[in-house]
């Protein structure tokens, strides 16, 4: 039996096949150019030739219908048919305050989740049209939603609200929400296992570093801060998005550039970041190897991104107390060791010592790592993560009444 | 000989003067409503009975000579004429990247300070209108210009960069700047006589409270990082300021409330912070007040007021190193206990621990006072500030020829 895991975009779906007893992905891909035009699905199976075929989806039902439909193919496909599809995954990215665990979906749950759409018009349209879309064509089984806000819904209110006029928090639900939660629990219970504590037993930093990149501060086994905030912008420095700034920026440039609120978004979440400090890069691996070979615009842009995230070490230690563990969950794979080596660099102070050559080598494709020295009093932990697997981790649970999707049962 | 120190904003100038000899305030007051109507002087000297006169200043010339006038006048002045006036020290707000220091005034300075006027149009327009009144009214006297930013102008570029578009730095000027300077300078070095040491030898973290409140991570006696930025918007939950917000929460403002860049300005300035929280209270006294009496708003905001110093605090021990001293320059005294003790609990691993009864007693009116335990490796100073005397000690610096001003002599 096996896990379908949907992660539908503004113009895309990510789709991953997982086989849940044999814990092996099936198959994997994309359906790109959803809405637009030209669009086409990827299918990767493991022993396979990988194949693309161009099929136009204008919108996101008929791209939930072409992974099916080519998952099922007679030539291409993997399945005789949809019957071995046990469950479908959904990544949703904003569950607002309705939500602090992963849940199946029902027609309350679904509802919930289109209440707060405005809050993330960008992410959770597309999250809701595959859900209906795969609800519509899978309509016997059952669907999951996990969300990317779930985990950090455990948050005090000094540390979600903002210093804003209170009446749009609760009009507008204006707070800190964080986002990769699934990501961070995932961190949380892997450092967990291999300091060989329960989660609750277990104070950490785990930073999550992909397209986006988000730090979360665990106290007991419970996130009690996240650098995200209403929207995946606040926060680190990311490839394309600007991370942290001055609110007054916005105001100014907005003047200066005579941009629309619309035009300054796009700006902040596309052009800004990596892509915006180099001008050319809006690819970490593109940035870190630009850095190593000398290039000045590639050594800031890798400079600042450790900086800050240095900062928010800092930051979280004071908050945190004594830590056991800091723990890197990335999709990237191993060459962001100058990121993490520049990022600890000097935290001796806080109990943080580095390997260089552990860190060098990082963790594998597929096994964690330690990458801290033997006497580093805080474990350094670099955790390699598919995020599909996470969805299919999270449904599976949800589907064997483990519920420990978002917040942990002790919570 | 006396030195007038003159703090030009929008439709206000706060004056003082100060006896360089004997280190007194001979007077001091404030012109209100310039430009507004119905304006009005107040002059406080000691021994007399303060005065107030109104007297119409449609522009800021006219409200520096009305200090003049008042100053000098025969019934109420406590000056025979102007002759004693050796000096004017201005504040200026935003220096750009010009000024690394508090200069003497001449037209190749002011020429300087009017070319980033953009930067802080809100700011360096009274400044610069301050400055050319005062100059045509006493022009055979110094006048020296002490920027807020100049202190600053130490940060590496990782620190003081946005990850925004490059071009926004190289056409517009856009990097973090920081506020405060020059009392962060008067912080470091009350704080370095208080170690016994030199400024050179101090890592600091210098937390400036007034209206605005401004942390610095000092290291080496100079300034690598403050938490204002292009703006003094940015950082610490300020009394009307919001400090730190999500960047997308601007752009989904805007489009649900239907606010210009203007207005939704107004609001990050003058109805967030401790007022946006409260929803009444824009005075920190009156905040601390209501927290202590149990009004769950007010708590809420010093909650939010001391969670984010702290996040600060241990951000900058990690950019810094080992520190020599925290210390508060505070303008409003000793009713701020309970922001420092929120904001130092649980800091004993970052080698801060408050003694309480001394931290509850604070600093005197005009002494520093020593907070922290006996035997905590990190020292706790609360140095009470007044900002015209701040500007007054610079001025007489620059005349002196010392240039201490906003970057220490031995950078």
């Amino acid at each position: 039996m096996s896990i379908l895991t949907l992660n539908c975009r503004s113009s895309s779906v990510r789709y991953q096949l997982f086989d849940q007893e044999k814990k092996e992905v099936l198959a994997r891909g994309m359906v790109e150019r959803v809405e637009i035009g030209d669009s086409y699905i990827t299918l990767e199976a493991p022993g396979r030739v990988n194949c693309r075929k161009e099929s136009d989806c204008p919108d996101h039902r008929a791209a939930v219908a072409l992974i099916l439909q080519t998952l099922t193919d007679g030539e291409v496909g993997i399945l005789p048919d949809a019957g071995p599809i046990m469950a479908v995954g959904h990544r949703v990215v904003h569950g607002g305050e309705n939500f602090t665990r992963s849940s199946l979906i029902d027609d309350r749950v679904l509802a919930a989740v289109k209440a707060v759409e405005e809050l993330a018009p960008l992410h959770n349209a597309p999250n809701i049209a595959g859900i209906d879309a795969a609800r519509a064509l899978l309509p016997h089984i059952d669907h999951v939603a996990v969300f990317d806000t779930a985990f950090h819904q455990t948050m005090p209110p000094h540390a979600y609200l903002y210093a804003l006029p209170y009446e749009w928090y609760e009009k507008y639900g204006v707070r800190r929400y964080g986002f990769h939660g699934a990501s961070h629990l995932y961190a949380l219970k892997r450092g967990a296992e291999l300091l060989k504590k329960r989660p609750e037993e277990c104070n950490m930093i785990t930073i999550h570093i992909g397209n986006g990149v988000s730090l979360c501060a665990v106290r007991n086994g419970i996130s009690i801060d996240t650098s995200m905030g209403l929207t995946p912008l606040e926060g680190a420095v990311m490839e394309t998005r600007c991370g942290d700034i001055d609110p007054g920026i916005l105001v100014f440039i907005m003047q200066a550039e005579n941009l629309s609120a619309r035009e300054l978004d796009r700006i902040l979440n596309q052009k800004s970041g990596m892509l915006g400090i180099t001008g050319r890069f809006s690819r970490q691996r593109d940035v870190l190897e630009g850095a190593i070979q000398g290039d000045r615009g590639c050594r800031l842009a890798l400079d600042m991104t450790a900086y800050r995230l240095k900062k928010y070490i800092g930051a979280y230690c004071a908050v945190v107390g004594p830590l056991d563990a800091v723990v890197f969950v990335s999709s990237v794979g191993r060459g962001e060791w100058p990121v993490r080596e520049l990022a600890l660099e000097g935290m001796e102070a806080f109990g943080i010592r580095l390997d260089r050559e552990r860190n060098l080598l990082g963790g594998g494709e597929n096994h964690a790592a330690l990458v801290s020295a033997d006497d580093s009093p805080v474990r350094v932990f670099v955790v390699p993560a598919d995020e599909d697997l996470i969805l299919a981790e999270n449904t599976a649970a949800v589907l064997a009444g483990e519920h420990p999707a978002e917040v942990p049962e002790f919570f």
